[in-house]
Order: structure tokens, then sequence, then C-alpha cells
């Protein structure tokens, strides 16, 4: 492992059932389900395609870096499969309109489908993909990356869809803004596009950027499938492995779901089992699992990532596949420092979602 | 006014004042209220600009021209005031994009607002505007140009806001879906926005153009003035000078009107009197008057103009005007003939409105 962190590296299709599986995890609920762009991108393999990681101490300075990803509702992602060269075109489309060539492209979200896009973009275009990423989990928004708050304009930028439209954002007066005409612009495309963003600088990103997500995605995923084939409590490892804590277990009683403007919201509500037992627990959500209440009381809220798996086999659960009447068990796992400091707050924390009120405390550190 | 149609003239604020009655009147309810654009123009003539308008006849084949107008719902444009500098940003957006200079800007819709827009944006740019539109009235989507119904693909266009924000459509699959992007987007921004769309040839617009669309709007709203202030029938000078007949006469008995993505819909009912004593009118709108029924029987359909007149004063109603208990004489004007192509009527007949099964036939021919 320390060798990968020397130099670039491929990714091999067994590193991307790993991926599936611990991005699935980072997902925390959101950023769509991993699985059917795992697929497109083993095929992409198998078309001799090269999927190349480079880590960001092996990356210049100077080297234009290109943030990229899909954007829609996560149920949109799941129905809807992705023409395939969406991404391809929303690159050069960039490219284009700035007069340059990127040299690498980086992940902005590390959890859920949004991990497995840049590396298919960057195969198709014979570019490495940076090892970091702009959450270090999943965001419902993308002024929420620590590229934004850190002070990256992510304008111009490019968006395609499957019919082949293009959009280029030349100009927002702010992150926020960008964000709300992509997503109106997204809807109106179908509710699924790519959007590739302006690019960085390596140097930006060393400082800026949550370092080492696909190799800590990959080993997540394989510790996961080394327990599961040791029938070892999947839950446990998983927070041992993220610095975690079990917050809850119990079964779904209740469950609020609505597509609004291109995002998943709701809640659920589960009754407790096991140390829970009697306890009612709730979830309320934004594409993301966003704050844990236990016994009505907050136990856990964004950033901090919270972690829905089956109770019986771990799998971690995506807003979409939740059910009534299962039983699952939720985690809670610590958000990277970068995402906890006052100016990250200010966009992801309580106050990001509509939750001024509340605070952030870093409940699970 | 031959002398005119032969070289390139000047707008006085004489003319303007008749541009936004006549303006009005085409504007068959809807296209934005041209007041506050009057009033902007108005300001720019006492600051020394220019609006200069030159005949199709005048202009070169290879005259490149940009079709330029507000995207919005009418009432948004209403209670929200210009920034006054969007249309301009729109515009060299647009250029630097394309690595062109314009070298005049065309009218998209000389019903409503966007008759006053393009004499803005020229003045400031220091363009000439061209003597013509693509619609000949005003209609709610951009798609419904001659223009477009003709063969100009108009992306990559450029459109910005009075935040000052800039998106590009580089690339459409259609026109119509053009129109859904970028009113999604407008809606992000705000709701009121300045689209500037690819250049057309002079050539192009000297063969698909409706022609002297500003003279003859001028020319409406001076009958108009004159026959206001010798107190002749209103209604009947309209008729006369658009070659139309009067429809109905009515008091508004109902009035149902809703904002839904970005455009206003709605309905509106009228008791008839005079003429049409005992009998029910009613006009569906959307943005602009569409249908007109007369005891259930359609009497107007879209493309032909539908104008709805203040029975006392003769004053043109714009959808946001309308209030329940008013007198209104409504009066129907033939469409000009390239609206009533085959080729068209599948754009802007009620086909293009999701009437299909209702038929356009020229109810005022």
């Amino acid at each position: 492992m320390n060798a990968m962190k020397q130099a670039r590296w491929a990714l091999s299709e067994a590193d991307l059932d790993a991926l599936e599986i611990g991005a699935g995890i980072l997902g925390t609920g959101g950023g769509g389900n991993p699985y059917l762009g795992k697929l497109r991108a083993r095929q992409a393999l198998r078309e001799g395609y090269r999927m190349e990681i480079v880590p960001l101490s092996a990356l210049d300075d100077g080297a234009r870096v290109v943030p990229l990803g899909g954007i829609g509702a996560p149920v949109v992602g799941v129905e809807r499969i992705r023409e395939g060269r969406e991404g391809l075109r929303a690159l050069r489309a960039l490219e284009d309109r700035l007069g340059f060539k990127a040299d690498a492209i980086a992940c902005e979200e590390i959890g859920g489908a949004n991990s497995i896009e840049p590396l298919i973009i960057g195969a198709l275009a014979g570019l490495p993909v940076v090892d970091c990423d702009g959450m270090g989990r999943a965001f419902p928004e993308m002024q929420m990356t620590t590229y934004s708050i850190y002070g990256h304009r992510s304008t111009p930028s490019a968006m395609s869809d499957p019919h082949g439209n293009v959009v280029i954002f030349d100009h927002a007066v702010s992150e926020l803004f960008h964000e709300r005409m992509a997503r109106a612009a997204m809807v109106s495309q179908g509710g699924s596009s790519v959007l590739a963003l302006a690019p960085v600088l390596g140097a930006f990103l060393k400082r800026f950027a949550i370092p080492d997500s696909y190799l800590k995605a990959i080993r997540l995923g394989r510790r996961v499938m080394d327990a599961r084939a040791r029938k070892e409590d999947i839950a446990g490892v998983i927070s041992v492995a993220e610095d975690g804590r079990r917050v809850f277990e119990g079964k779904i009683v209740d469950l609020r779901r609505e597509i609004t403007g291109g995002f998943v919201r709701g809640e659920i509500t589960m009754q407790g089992f096991g140390p829970y037992e009697g306890e009612t627990g709730s979830i309320h959500l934004q594409n993301e699992f966003l704050i844990l209440r236990r016994q009505g009381r907050i136990e856990v809220i964004v950033p901090d990532l919270i972690v829905v798996l089956d109770a019986d086999n771990g799998t971690a659960f995506s807003t979409d596949m939740l059910r009534y009447g299962q039983r699952v068990t939720v985690l809670a796992l610590p958000a990277h420092p970068l995402l906890r400091t006052p100016e990250a707050l200010e966009v992801i924390g309580p106050k990001g979602f509509g939750f001024g009120d509340l605070d952030y405390s870093a409940a699970t550190g």
C-alpha cells in the first residue's frame, strides 16, 4: 500500500468491486448508487481502457486538474442509463471554452456513483484521476466541496446530458448560484447530466482536497469483503476502519421520500432493538443522511457521516434502497478535519442545509 | 414613410411612445409590458445613445445579425427592474464564445417588451436593429420564431441575468431542448434574463423574418394615439389598420391565472354585452391569449392574434392587467403568412401549445 502512495497506479476489476462497496458506505445514503457506474467502468477496462490514479504527492503543482462528476437526483441516476459519452463531451467543451488541455481529473465526491464517473471519463480521455476528492463523503450540492469552500471559483464549467446537449456556465456570481443554475438546467435535461468544473492547480489540491480518497475507499471496501468472507461483524469492521461508532439499531417503521427540485428529501423513523430496545430513532435526509435523532435528541449531524447498514448482512443502504420493515444498523463516522473548520461548517454544517438553529458538535470526535 | 424604407433611421422619443402602444397591441396579452422598457429606452436616448433601425432592404446579405430578447414570465418582468447591462453582457459573451463581432441585432418578438430590449442593447453596443422580427406578435416560447421554424439553429447562445451570471447554451439537440434548458436556467436566475442567439445572416432574415416590424408597430401606435386625440373608436381603428375584426365584447366574470415553470397560464370568462348580449366568451392564455371561444365554440385560435382592449378607453390589456369586472373588447387580427405555412403551424399552431386535437383555420382571413 505504501508503494502505491509514491506513484501512479492502475485500477483492476477487483479494485472496482472494492470501490463500489467503499464508495457506497461513504455515500451516506446518497451520491448515487455506484453499481451501474461500476459495470460501465468494468466494461471500459475490458475494452482495454486504463484507469490510472495519481497520488497528490506525485502531482505537479502546476498541473491543471478538472473536477468533474455526475449531477442529478440519485433515483433518476438509477433509473436512467447514461449514454456514456456525456462526461467526455463536457470535458471537451470546457477545454474548448478555455483553450487548454486538462492534465488530470479530480473527483468531487468519493461517496456514491461520483467516485466512479471520473474514472470512466479519465479512461476515455486518457487522463489520470487524482487520488483525492472534495467531500470525503457525498453531499447533495456542488458548492459543498472543499474546493469551493477554500476559494476555487468553479466557473466556467461545462455540462452535458445523454441527449447530447451542452451548456456552459460561463460566469456565476457565487458558487451557490452556479449550483442553482446547473441543477435547474440538469432537471430540464432529464435529470442526469455530467458537469466538468473550471480547472484547479495541483498546488491547490495538495492544500485543500481530501487526500487518498480512492486508496481509502478501496481499502474500506476490501475490509468489508474480507469481513463478509470471514462472517465477521461488518458494522464493527467499518467502525474500526473509519474511527466511527454504532449509534442506533432498529426497524424502519415509517418512511417518507419525495423528489423536489432535483433533490430527494425525506425522513425515516426506526423502532430500536438490541441495546436500543424501546427507543425511537429518526434520520432526516436530503439526498444524503443528514441528521440522526435518538429519542428526539440529535445524536449525529452533518458534516459527520451517517451510515445505514442492513443489520443482517452489512450492506450499506442508499436512500432509494430503504423499505418499510428493514432492520438497520446506523453508524456515525467523523468528517475529515477540512470539513470541520468554521468556514467549512458555514457551507456543509447544519446551516448549509437550512438548520441555522442547530449547532455542529463533533459527536463522533 | 416610404423614404424610411430606403435607409437607416433613428428612433425618437415620440417613436418610443408609439412603439409602446403598437407593441402592446401586438403582444396579444403577453411578451411583457413594454412600459418599463420604454422608460429605460427613453433614458438611453436622453443620455445620448442612438437607436438606429436598418430596413431589411438595406441589410447586407452577409451581415451577421444576433437575434436577442428578454426571457421570463411577464409578471416577473414587471415586478423586477432590469439591472440594465445583462443584454450587453449576453451579446459580448456570445461574441467571445464564437470569436466574431455582430453587425446588427434582430428582434425576435415585436409584441410586448421584447420590441424594446433589442433597441436598448443595440444602443449600448452601437449596433443597428434590423426592422423585422420572428413572430409578428408575441409567443411564449423561443423556438416559436420564424427563424427557428425555417431552419436557424439558435445555439450557441448566451444568457445573462441582473446578478451578472452568464450561461452559454453551447449545443442543443433541438430548438425545443434549447428553450427548455434556457427557461429552466432563467427561472434559477430569478425569472428575468436576456438571451442572445447564434447569429443569422442578412440573407436568411430577408427570406424568413417578418418584415418592417418596427415601422408597422410604430405606425399602429401613432394611429391609436391619433384616434384617442380625436375620440375615435380605437377598436375600429386597429381593426382597419391590421385587417382584423371585432369578435367579442363583454365583462370579465371569471379569471384564473397561475405561474408554473416560468409561464403564466390561465383562462378568462366574459359575459357579453352590446351585440354579444346573453353570450359567454372565454380566452385561454399561456403568456399570450391563445384561444377565443364564443358560446363554447372556437372563434379565433393561435397563431392569429387575439387582442383584448379596455372597452372604455381602448388600452390593450396584457394578461397581468386583467381584473374581475373589467369591460373588454376583443379583436382578432390575422397572423403573417409566414406563420400560416404547414411547417409553421406544426410549431405555433394549436399543436404547438398542446391542442393537438384542434385545427387552425384562418378565422380572420
